[in-house]
């Protein structure tokens, strides 16, 4: 439909998640209507991206440096650590400003559907940690999902003989919802997790 | 809150369109997990189209050569020209496969509010081709907004004088929708367009 260097970008674009044709139509468009060092700077900002980012080799976090800007602050608790599937999700939960520990990217969650078992996620290099950095609370932050749950009922059996504490994320109510909305898992959840008044 | 080049990156996808911070977000932890192959084939496209892109100098759509793939198409009728507001809209009118004859791209409408008078858009060019190329008809697409029928009026009383067809692209109800979900406008439209069965 497009001369070749419009529709290729109109199809690399419709790979990204979330973007279909018509989106893809629409940005490649803009792209080509804004200013030339505009359309350049954000081609570069995915290389840049691309050729600088690895990971954090205590927390599996994303980093631009050997070790990730949280595990590098020494004024981050290194007792308390909190354990999600992605790297993505440490950026929620450091924007609650509710926690001061460090994080472990574990890199997915258990799901023997999918082929996913223990040996594929960094569980072993959790292990190693708590002697090491002297752990003394995990926070299991996975998904309040069935794979979720599962990792993290996996990891508390696997984990609390070596002495250490294991905590999950509480699962209820969301803050400023309305109950009729909410469904009934979530409910049985915030009632089966209701705590004294 | 993520460490540079990965910031970088969300603050330019959050300009595009159509993309907020989380979507912004999403897409940049996208283009860290996909290969890095395909991350800097997206980031190619967009530098490849800036560099191989520019208007073709007959109907100014956008072409790689120094004329566009339907101007250059033997097979398309040149006195009948489409004139629509940007060069995406000739993808609209060509995946129809109703329309045979070649486009001519405005660059926008006629809006005083803000700054576009006839000498911002491409009416002179339009105004030669038409004995240039013979021109019997003009289709005028703009789109029908105010801008869009103040500019089809303007077209109109300009060009007629010049001896060719101004025709204007019928407004009414969407084909397949629900009267129900009509607007107003649509629909006082749909009453004064209306044809004897």
């Amino acid at each position: 439909m497009f001369e070749g260097p419009i529709q290729r970008l109109i199809d690399e674009l419709s790979r990204l998640p979330g973007v279909g044709r018509k989106s893809a139509q629409r940005l490649a468009f803009h792209l080509l209507n804004v200013e030339e060092v505009d359309a350049n700077r954000l081609a570069k900002a995915i290389t840049d991206m691309r050729e600088q980012i690895g990971t954090c080799s205590r927390c599996y976090n994303v980093t631009a440096a050997p070790e990730c800007m949280i595990c590098r602050d020494p004024r981050r608790d290194s007792n308390i650590v909190c354990v999600v599937e992605r790297a993505q999700d440490i950026a929620v939960i450091e924007r609650t400003q509710e926690f001061s520990g460090r994080y472990h990217v574990l890199g997915g969650s258990l799901s023997p559907i999918d082929g996913v078992g223990p040996g594929q996620l960094r569980i072993e290099e959790l292990r190693r940690r708590i002697p090491d950095e002297s752990i003394e609370e995990l926070i299991i932050a996975t998904n309040p999902t069935i794979e979720g749950d599962t990792t993290a009922m996996y990891l508390a059996r696997e984990l609390k003989p070596l002495g250490v504490l294991v905590t999950r994320l509480a699962s209820g109510l969301p803050v400023g919802g309305d109950k009729d909305y909410d469904d009934e898992k979530t409910l049985g959840r915030a009632l089966t997790g209701r705590s004294e008044l």
